[in-house]
């Protein structure tokens, strides 16, 4: 698959993900998926997006860096947002948070994801809610 | 610049970060560098990368995923490590913890690296050091 062809694909994916249009996730995400090491399944890895927008009802993923080179895919997303409670151990309660999360993809020959290495930038959450004057 | 002679320049660089031969560190990092918005310039990178093997004296990069797309890398390296006292904030203290990190570099025309955007595991680091009893 030409990389083109990826990226645009990718970034589908995440339009779906904005528009948070779960029945059409099977588009992009493969059956047997696995996120950093677990084997969540589509199922699962609905599950996960699904509670991401129940914490933070004001979630967009938004694409700061996207390198293809098939069958990987590497995208930095930036967040803007507004968590209602806690986000990765942190009580943010409604405070406007700003961080980026930097993953990896791996396609399957369908060109649906089948492996995903996230790291999300959970320091820079914990210093702006300290900054904050809230912990 | 072809995908594989950036891939290339990549591993070379992260050979030259291996064997802390400073002195080349030229050959791979412009010298007006930035490291996630900060603008360190070379001299400062090189500090960084110093500051880092002091605190991690058995400190190795590993490449777990390179993802090519020029004047774009994406490299997913892998650590294993016993870090002497202080890592991110953590009290490591001569315990093994392994831990990932997702970053992104732009490099230059001329083939050197002159914008860093990372994201390190930390919370990895942090479960690791609370499943070890020394929190």
């Amino acid at each position: 698959m030409p990389s083109s062809d990826l990226a645009a694909i990718y970034r589908r994916y995440i339009d779906c993900l904005n528009r948070q249009d779960w029945d059409e996730l099977h588009r992009y995400v493969a059956d047997d998926v696995r996120h950093n090491g677990r084997p969540l399944g589509l199922s699962g890895y609905r599950q996960m997006l699904v509670e991401d927008f129940r914490a933070i009802p004001d979630l967009a993923f938004r694409i700061e860096h996207l390198v293809c080179d098939p069958p990987m895919v590497a995208s930095r997303l930036w967040f803007d947002c507004t968590p209602v409670g806690m986000l990765f151990g942190l009580a943010v309660n409604g405070r406007r948070v700003q961080f980026a999360e930097n993953v990896f993809y791996e396609f399957n020959d369908a060109g649906r994801i089948r492996n995903v290495w996230s790291v999300i930038d959970t320091a820079a959450v914990a210093a702006q809610i300290a900054d904050a004057g809230l912990n």
